[in-house]
């Protein structure tokens, strides 16, 4: 097994979450790498340090260039706000280094265009972390809609529903609250929670081709956490959409941090000729199936715990026994797992840059077409 | 169609469900008979008149007798406390009288002896309402057992929880409490709900052979709403049984009324070699199900909502269109239509006396077991 | 109690659901009228015959007309198709009946706006069958709003998802299809399904300021069942639009009958600051709760089984007893319950034909803004 | 942070748990031990090998003896089954090491016996890895009911039902099966399932005075793993007892093998006097509460996602937001911390291998009463 020193960037929740895959990848799967925790930057330097002790970093810095600079990283792990990904980027793929970045790809298609051009160019591994497809139930679903289970697909529905900046008070910018500031996320809900339903949606059913959509920033002032002053908040806390895909089904997408009572209700339900399928990431170790080529009378949804059937679903067989379910922090083992596994085999592995710079794209339709008030075409590719 | 005149006595809770499946069911089902409410016998002059008015009785009285012994009588309703059951249907019995009598049958299984030979003497149709027998979802747990789709039976599980009688402020006796009082009711939760979870049971999976018991009486006294006065609590408010049936399966059944949080949880699940079935009182349209015969990777439960499948389902073709559901009165029209249709043909219809003496045995069985503290066979039938 | 005389026009789906009302409101409700079935009115003589008879009307007629025009008739029930409703309310009350209409109110808002007409000229009682109103759960939403347990509203979201037409082989027109066809119906699941979203979105969440919508019909052509030959469908087959209410909040439907596995799937979710509502159909003893004001740890969805809580659950106390559910037919019986007090005490009922014609205004922008492609304001009022 | 030096004896699925357990600790725990993967031990060279190059141990050794008799080993922890757990322990104590041995305690009473004398003679810290106690929500569960929320308990229900040796066709003994061999396993469900049901149920509700049990063996003769032999099965396929609390509370637990559907249904509901609690291990991260305090009309079951609540829930804090859940392995790294913050302490931590020979008692209660179908009195402690 080859050694893969990691270089991780940033050391908030998405630092931590890529940190334990780096440390428990090995120990579940057979892969041809072992991920060395090798240094980890950081702009603050006490944080940074008790960062790098606690999960056992062998060193730390606090400025990026210098990691991405080291000879001895293989793989630059982006874990920053979305402002940041696109130079660290670039500044890794010039330097050779694979590339493993948190979502969204950037803060525009502009960015993003230049990033996969800067990972085409240098031929570096790249994955962009839209963790959520690599979530066992959800695996599972692409494995079906694969299969033909579903046939024609009519509708796609997709929702991600949260409630926590309700508050006014509840502040934009600094470290905790800085994917309410503009310029430190690009957009709001778009970005942040739309852009996991749309990477899902691109990969169950294909290219989206048209989009209509309304957004609404329901406070329209908060103080920022850097100047400790009111702004404007430039975000979008809802965003509603409707769209088509290319295959002629229909799709309804919403986003909001507004709906009392939802932390984190990412679900998508998928109606197809055959078959229908409906997952809820609050329950994510469930999937639920209903098919018309069941008995008649006996026809009705069931409720499926992916946690194994004999090897047959997805990552199950790697963990513990049927009925006994895993977390939220597998799906990331899971997907540094497919990554390694692809780039010792020298394949791409999705999503990459270029995928992900899709799911910009309608990320960007979505919001122009709000501000238009008017549906906006995708481009052909 | 021929009418058939009914006398029903009593006007409380029973009395209005089965009135009211008494004018419902011409209009849901091809019967040979048509349901004419010719009297109705109450205690209280006041409330009787008031009933039959409400109701579209043509007559009523205040004696039961009186309406007994009425030529023009057909078919005798009795929804009275349990213990006015016996001599009731003993005298309706004997005046050539169709019996519809609430369950459980008597207050002891000597009483429901002389019912039963009562009505064999007598020749005329009879039948005990449990009515839980009809709800569509359970009536088709007992097709799909019937059509083998379970295999060997292992485990036969029942519940009827509630949680009205926690305050020791409810008192005993009266109208509407005559459910606390031993002298009233025979016993506690025993006759009143694992009366209906035995019913269901002996129906669905065949006799029980010996039962071990274990009753408490958590509040030991109560007023007594006819004397105003506290009297010692005669009636089990909790009791838990498990007990072996004929086909080698094991059965675990518990009632109680300090069950906070439940107002009617009857729920059964059966476990067999092939599948399972589970169903419950608060949502009585859906029955679920589990099938080892399905795809191993789509194994789960599925919730049919047992609304039609186009006749498939028992009773729903009667009433509206698939995903509308009916409720708990509809019960006791289809236990209603059934037992008119029996009539015509001549044959009996279950439960019948002779039936509901079984759960009589097995209730008192219960009772014997847990005062002793040791198992209790049920006699060889 | 006062006599009134109910002429029945049409005797299919919706015939039932209201006879059954008329016949069951008095043993359930205190109210100042007794409706006598004097009469039904249908096209096909043997059908409306046999109607008449199961259901226990005095008489039938073959001609609409013959019915309005009768004396003894307080009351004109209409239960045909849409394109029928028009002329036989206006001509309804221009004999100065009582109107209770099946819903939608019309097969467009000219038509709408005719039927106000008359009604108003006439001032004769007018009510509109969104039955699902008077769901015990969906009048408990509304209570619970009305009380100001949500407070600022930020989300209300609709759905009305079935499945019964994936077949190319459902016909089009006829007696069971002609909600297929558009001559009849006038629109697909917008004016079917999505008017009674938008009327229970109305009555919850006030007035609908703008939409912009997407439809599509799947299957393009469809045998028609007067014809026998293939003919364009030309009705909307699923339907999806977001819209913002005036009290600032953004709403989001949608319908189709290409949903698998969902036979009546209406729900609806309303995000409020303090708390939120959801229900379903399918289940619809049920409403959803979450309140922040509970104690933090302790938050989470209530289920809350509609079926009384000592008389504060709205018509709960009609019925059983506390966990005994109702079903579909019963928000029949409390519609009229609730238009015969009213009546009676010379009060209008909501939703009149003029509430219902701001309902058929939405769906008329809704099909408007579908065609465009783009926003569509409704007028102000 | 001291080091602490861990001899894992044993590297199957228990194995795996725990390991994974020493390596997670530190970095979600702030704890004053760092566990160091110090030896395993295992029968099998290749085997053990294999396990200790996968999760890091630094040495292995075959014979358990040669690890327990180590100088460097600080902690022994013992995943072997059940007829290996006494002599280990023994040992380990004598060796003045901290013992954490796997559930359940011993084979028998006679030998928990010997390892409780054993840990105090020698005063080591000793805990049994009854590890669902540490589940948030069912250790949330045990704060509501400390903190007096449930007020006086009338019920305790407790199932664990799975459904993997129905067919005849699964061996007995050898590595995967041994749980099926009453030689290895001393009982079936009883100490296997049960075991943990007790467990918890000892520490939400306090002691057991008597129970009365039934037991059954569906299948009688089943292939030995080491022989390739028939062999007549010695452990109960299922168990159902019920039982007495000294609090005044009915208990009443069923655990099978032999229920289709369920893998590994761990479900426990407890009745208070003003409120009531559910738990179901197949979604382990939700607690289902039920309070009668809650304003009446909108009384119902609340389903908490227990994950975190500003850190009022247990655990949660340390892992990741709101809305994400963990998983079944996190339950033995809350079991590890608060092991090692207990003996950095100098206090016990529960359960010790005295708490556990409490639920050791019961279980040979259990089987002492199935065999002798009567009541058994659990001895005065």
């Amino acid at each position: 097994m080859k050694k893969l020193n990691v270089g991780m960037i940033g050391y908030g929740f998405m630092g931590r979450t890529h940190t334990n895959a780096h440390r428990q990848v090995n120990a579940f799967f057979d892969i041809p790498f072992q991920p060395i925790l090798k240094a980890v930057a950081g702009r603050r330097q006490d944080a940074v340090r008790e960062f790098a002790a606690r999960w056992g970093y062998e060193s730390w810095v606090t400025d990026w260039r210098a990691l991405v600079e080291r000879k001895d990283i293989d793989l630059v792990d982006i874990c920053v706000p979305n402002n940041l990904h696109a130079e660290i980027a670039v500044a890794a793929a010039q330097a050779g280094k694979m590339i493993l970045c948190e979502k969204p790809l950037a803060l525009d298609v502009e960015q993003g265009r230049r990033m996969v051009a800067a990972v085409d160019k240098a031929g570096v591994p790249n994955l962009v972390s839209f963790n959520y497809r690599r979530v066992p139930a959800v695996t599972f679903a692409k494995m079906l809609i694969d299969e033909g289970k579903l046939g024609r697909i009519f509708h796609y529905r997709a929702n991600f529903l949260q409630d926590w900046t309700i508050s006014p008070d509840v502040p934009q910018g600094g470290t905790a609250t800085w994917r309410l500031d503009v310029a430190a996320a690009g957009s709001g809900v778009t970005g942040d929670l739309l852009a996991h339903c749309i990477d899902t949606a691109l990969w169950h059913n294909g290219p989206i081709t048209r989009v209509n959509a309304m957004t609404e920033t329901f406070v329209k002032e908060r103080m920022h956490a850097d100047t400790g002053k009111p702004q404007p908040v430039g975000i979008d806390d809802a965003c509603t959409f409707f769209c088509r895909f290319a295959n002629g089904s229909l799709g309804n997408f919403e986003a909001t941090r507004y709906a009392r009572g939802h932390k984190a209700l990412y679900t998508f339900e998928i109606n197809g000729e055959h078959a229908s399928i409906r997952w809820d990431l609050h329950d994510l170790h469930r999937l639920e199936w209903f098919s018309h080529g069941d008995e008649g009378k006996l026809r009705g949804w069931r409720s499926i715990h992916v946690t194994d059937h004999g090897g047959e679903q997805p990552y199950m067989d790697h963990w513990w026994v049927p009925g006994l379910q895993i977390g939220y922090a597998e799906s990331f083992v899971h997907q540094l797992a497919d990554f390694l596994v692809a780039i010792a085999a020298g394949k791409p592995c999705a999503p990459t840059f270029r995928d992900a710079l899709q799911t910009q794209k309608v990320c960007a339709a979505v919001l122009k077409s709000a501000a238009a008030g008017a549906w906006v075409d995708l481009p052909k590719e």
